[in-house]
C-alpha cells in the first residue's frame, strides 16, 4: 500500500496544506487564512478544518501514514508549542492531541524554518546531501541543520536559531535583546534598515538615485526595490549588498567552522535576487571559517521555495512514522 | 566474549595507548615519545610500535576489535591526515593501512579534541547525554560534538573547528588567518597574550601585585600563574579573566543558538582553575543566546581530563565496528 503524508505550514497570514507521497509528489494543495488575531485556539480549529478538507479530497485516512505541522517557534518532544511570540496565544498549545483525538492520526510538529531544511534535503537542492544547513532568508532569518540525512532539531526542538548568531560586535540592536545577530543585516528587514541608515548617511549633494528613492519613497523599500538598484551598480545600494552579503559570509564562516556542511543553501524571499547574492556570500564565507572547510562546501540557492513548509511538514511524517 | 578496543592518543610530545573494554575500564596504559622532529613516517613507525606494546601485554588480538586513533588535525573517510600543521610531515600520513597490514586489525581516526568529546559522553561528564559540545581550553581551544549520542565530525572529519569561530568583530590576530578568533582569548595561550597586554597598558603608578609580575617575569605567565594572582582579587588579573570569560561566553552562546546542545562541557589545563572560569562564562553567555535554549543547556566541567584522549580512541572502536 502506497503511503501518504498530510504536510501543514502556518505561517502568521496563510495556512498551507498538503498530502504528499514519499517522492514528495504532493496533491490537493489548500490555502486558508491563518486567523492568527483570533488567537491560538481559533488558529488550532483552522488546522483541524484544513486536515479535514484535505481528509474530504482524499477520500480516507487508511494510506495516511500521519500529520506534519511546521509552526513559528519550537515544538517540545510532547508536541506543545513554544516560542513563536509573533502569533497571540499560539504559544502553549498541544498539536498532537487534538488531531490524533478528532482524526486517529498521529502527529509531529517542528520550527518551520527547520521543516523547510528537511524539504531542500529530500525533494530540492540537498537531495542525497549527507549534512547541510538552510538559511531561509526573510522577514527573518531561519535555520534548519541536516545531519547525517536526518533533520537535527536539538532534544527540545530549539536548534538551528541561526537569525540570532552575533556576527558584529556591539552591532544593530535586535528586538531579540541581542545586538548585532546576522537577522538585522542580511534579512530583507535588515536591507531596509540599512538603505534607510546608508541614506540617511548621504549628504544631499552627493545623493544617488538609489538614496533619492530611500529619502523620497522610505515606504517603497524592500529588499526586491534595493536590488533593483544594486543590479544598476548604483553605489550606495552596492553597499547595503556588500554589508548585508558580508553579515551572512560571517554567519556562514561560524557555521562551517561548526559543522562543517557538505552544503549551504540560501532560501526565502530575498533569495529572488539570486546569484548576485550567493556571489558575494561566498566571497565573505571564504574570509571567515578554515580554508579547508570552506574548499569543501557548496554554496546553492533553494530551489523549492514556497512550497518548502508543506513538502518539509509531509517528510517528517514518513521520516517520524514510516517503516523504512 | 568480551571485547576490547585499542586507544591511542597522538600528541606533539607524547604518544599514549591503552586497552579498553566497552565500559572504559582500561589497563596497559604506556607512554612513548612522539618523536614528532624525526617525521609523519617515523610517528607512523612509534605507533605501529606502541600497538605491538599493547597488543602483547594483553598477550592475544582475537578479543580486540580495533584500534582508534585520535589525532592533531582532520582524518578522511579513508583514514588520510589532513591539517596537523604542527606536526610536520604528519600530514598525508595513512592511518588505517598499516595498522590492517601489520596486525589485521581494523582502524578508526578522527581529531584528538572530537575524540575527547566521545570521551566525557561515554564515561565522563556527558554519560548518557544526548546533545553535547566539548570544548578543550589548553595552548588552543579544541571542540567536538555530540549529535544524537554519537560522535559528529562531518563528512569530511573536520567538523568543530570551534577555537577558531570569531567571536570579536576586527579582534586579535589569528595564527590561522582570522581575527577574533575565540582562541586568542580563552585558551592558556590568550590568557597569556590579555595579560601581557593589560600589564603593559597599565602606567608605572597604578601597577597592580599581578602586572609587577607579568613585567618583571613575563615568561612565567601561564593560564596557572594568571589566576593564582585572579584568586586573589588583583583587578587586572581580574580583567584578563573577564575577557577571557566574556570571549569563551560568546562562543557557547553561538553553539547554543547553533545546536541548543543539553550539555556543554569545558576541560583542558584552563580548567584546573574550575568553577571560577564556570560561573563567569555561564554569565556571559546568557547574555549571548536565546534565554529559552540557555535555560535548556548546562555548562560543566570535564571529569576525564588527561585520559580523555586514549578512552575516547577506544571508545570510537566500538562505535564504528562493534555490533551492539
Amino acid at each position: 500500500m502506497v503511503q501518504s503524508a498530510i504536510g501543514i505550514d502556518l505561517g502568521g497570514t496563510n495556512l498551507k496544506g498538503i498530502i504528499i507521497d514519499r517522492d514528495g509528489k504532493g496533491r490537493h494543495l489548500t490555502r486558508m487564512p491563518t486567523g492568527a488575531e483570533k488567537g491560538g485556539t481559533h488558529v488550532m480549529e483552522n488546522i483541524l478544518s484544513l486536515i479535514d478538507t484535505l481528509i474530504e479530497k482524499e477520500g480516507t485516512t487508511d494510506t495516511i501514514l500521519g500529520v506534519g505541522i511546521g509552526t513559528p517557534g519550537f515544538v517540545s518532544e510532547k508536541g506543545i508549542v513554544d516560542g513563536a511570540e509573533n502569533l497571540p496565544g499560539w504559544k502553549g498549545t498541544h498539536l498532537y492531541e487534538p488531531v490524533k483525538e478528532k482524526f486517529g492520526l498521529n502527529t509531529i510538529g517542528a520550527n518551520d524554518a527547520t521543516v523547510a531544511a528537511l524539504a531542500e534535503a529530500r525533494f530540492g537542492a540537498g537531495r542525497g546531501v549527507r549534512n547541510m544547513v538552510l538559511l531561509t532568508l526573510g522577514t527573518g532569518i531561519g535555520g534548519g541543520i541536516i545531519v547525517d540525512h536526518k533533520l537535527f532539531t536539538g532534544t527540545f526542538g530549539m536548534a538551528a536559531e541561526l537569525g540570532h548568531i552575533i556576527v558584529e560586535t556591539g552591532g544593530i540592536p535586535c528586538n531579540c535583546g541581542l545586538d548585532g545577530c546576522v537577522e538585522r543585516y542580511s534579512s530583507a528587514t535588515g536591507h531596509v534598515t540599512l538603505a534607510k541608515k546608508y541614506a540617511e548617511e548621504t549628504p544631499a549633494g552627493s545623493d544617488t538615485p538609489f538614496t533619492l528613492f530611500a529619502k523620497n519613497s522610505p515606504e517603497k523599500l524592500s529588499s526586491k526595490t534595493i536590488y533593483d538598484y544594486v543590479e544598476q551598480g548604483d553605489p550606495v545600494a552596492l553597499r547595503v549588498h556588500e554589508t548585508a552579503s558580508e553579515m551572512l559570509g560571517r554567519l556562514i564562516g561560524i557555521i562551517c567552522n561548526t559543522l562543517s556542511p557538505d552544503l549551504i543553501i540560501l532560501g526565502g524571499g530575498v533569495m529572488k535576487s539570486g546569484k548576485i547574492i550567493t556571489d558575494a556570500v561566498a566571497r565573505y564565507a571564504s574570509q571567515n571559517c578554515w580554508p579547508m572547510i570552506w574548499e569543501k562546501c557548496r554554496l546553492e540557492i533553494a530551489r523549492l521555495s514556497e512550497d518548502a513548509g508543506v513538502l518539509g511538514a509531509g517528510a517528517m511524517v514518513f521520516d517520524t512514522f514510516g517503516n523504512k
